[in-house]
């Protein structure tokens, strides 16, 4: 970061979309998932009396809030700040995001006729988005990355009416009411490709389609009755990178790349060497613990981003990243040390 | 289930030993984690007013519970009813189980003083424990199954002060203690296995060893932070068939084999033929869903049953479980239909 707080170019402009399409580049590009939030004092500050949805809604906000990482660390890629309920908010369901819990749905969706209600989104839907990406695109030296939740997770929060542990509510429909799950899925799909289309044709340069809690399926039921929507989202964005993430998909890591994943994200629990041996053909994305991030001395941090490096190499290409988002305990200089070090570390 | 209540014997008693030992059963066993639980009506009626920790002190009160599902269901083990914060309790940690919430413990351990003051348990600090699994031991037609909680999860209430999603205090003080850490962990071994011997001196048959969150850490993490102490456990009872497991876990399985275990548990998330890869040595235990058990219709939830069971044959020996405890919401006809076909199914 400059001094005057202006935003500078990082040392290797396009190393995020080389690392992304398999080339090398002159230094390991690093981002970070939840980079804009609230590890930041200078996020919490400009969402000060600001709602979660409305702070998304608000184009200077969201151009504001995605690019404080950029200009404090130095990192590679800027993540639209939004969230995976956004979409299904501008196509009308009913819902509020309730600081300390999370998505509240109003009208849970547990028939067809909720199913039926659930339109597809075009870009009137979200003004916002197209006009934030847009200046986004302008102003960064880093490219813009597009940001949607996938069809599973977006399910779950419509079927249980809120976050769930156990997602049992989601699991019956699925198991009990295939047709209805299909037809959901389905519906669910054309809203979150039409939010990443959105996105790149506003000049997102990649995207990540997150799918939070999809580790709580085994990887036949992953096949069955998620991987062909996922896919669809997929394939409607086919035209930029696309990254593949969810949390505790140790398992599910080749269903999720045959979605259609030119990069696959690794939680932390799964060495990215004995990922890489999982799905052999793609470029990786991760996996330092956010954990000993937020906790942990730093001489245990640099070691671990040291590993991370060592064990990305066996990958066609490497993106690092946390092994799930920055916790708000995060101190922020610690993340702009592991970005320091990382862009120090010799590309091999 | 005998007309008149009586408990009736399963068809193959020691079936659950000879699996465990890598013999050949004449069927295959089969038990449930958390059976002896809130699915059952007779559960709920006898544990109606009297609190968590009150029903695991009270001999008559653990025979019963513990009886129950073996009655119902004609499971082929009874796995002691307990807590995994007795053992804390019974060398004086002030703790309370808070329904809806779970363990409480009033002074979270965070220093010198807080490790120091965790003393040995002894038989006379259980006397209920060891009543309990005489009568138990002398009365069922099944082998008894002691139980208890993993110094890493035992460490994590205690740090914490009650249940945790992201373990962060606990993780600090791995990462920013290790001395103290480990010093922890020293004494949380010495008073797990004190708790495990008094059942095994009772009677039980076997044991097994929850490491219920373990799974939120790498195997690097567990090797160095976990495994000494649960193998110092695992030690401690060697004269018994001892099965370790945790959830999430799909990474940690050879470290937990390592660790002392003849029969490694296996959540619902690795299919059991992927999870003889990573141990080829070992028994396994596992791991129907048990989310497809609380809510998928009895063809979805068969179909699970025999996939596990043709999975299970990679293994030199497998006890057929679920992937997780049994669900409160679970109705309990499914069960005993589970064992029922588990015990028709032909042993390969």
């Amino acid at each position: 970061m400059s001094e005057d707080g202006r935003v500078t170019t990082s040392a290797t402009p396009s190393s995020f979309l080389l690392a992304a399409r398999g080339q090398r580049p002159a230094t390991h590009p690093v981002w970070f998932m939840r980079q804009a939030g609230r590890s930041l004092p200078e996020y919490r500050a400009v969402r000060e009396g600001i709602g979660m949805l409305e702070s998304c809604r608000r184009p200077d906000l969201v151009v504001e809030i995605t690019t404080q990482p950029v200009r404090r660390h130095g990192v590679d890629a800027a993540v639209l700040f939004s969230d995976i309920v956004v979409p299904l908010a501008a196509v009308g369901v009913e819902l509020e995001i309730v600081a300390g819990v999370g998505p509240v749905v109003a009208h849970p969706v547990r028939d067809d006729a909720g199913v039926a209600a659930l339109r597809p989104l075009t870009p009137d839907d979200v003004p916002y988005v197209t006009e934030a990406v847009r200046a986004l695109a302008a102003s960064l030296p880093v490219p813009v990355l597009g940001f949607a939740g996938a069809p599973f997770t977006l399910a779950s929060y419509l079927i249980e009416g809120g976050p769930s542990r156990q997602h049992l509510k989601t699991k019956q429909m699925m198991y009990a009411e295939p047709q209805r799950w299909h037809a959901l899925l389905s519906r669910l799909a054309v809203i979150t490709a039409g939010f990443l289309r959105v996105q790149v044709d506003a000049g997102a340069a990649a995207v990540q389609l997150f799918d939070s809690w999809v580790g709580t399926l085994s990887e036949a039921d992953y096949r069955r009755y998620v991987l062909p929507h996922s896919a669809a989202v997929l394939a409607a964005v086919a035209d930029v990178p696309r990254i593949h993430f969810g949390v505790g998909t140790g398992e599910l890591l080749p269903a999720m790349a045959e979605a259609g994943a030119d990069i696959v994200g690794v939680d932390w629990r799964v060495p990215l060497d004995v990922a890489s041996r999982r799905v052999p053909g793609s470029v990786l994305q991760g996996n330092i613990d956010n954990a000993v991030v937020a906790t942990a001395p730093w001489e245990v941090v640099a070691a671990a981003v040291d590993d991370v490096l060592a064990r990305g190499a066996a990958a066609p290409g490497h993106i690092v990243n946390l092994g799930h988002g920055v916790l708000p305990e995060t101190d922020p200089d610690v993340l702009t040390r592991i970005v320091e070090r990382v862009h120090a570390a010799p590309v091999l």
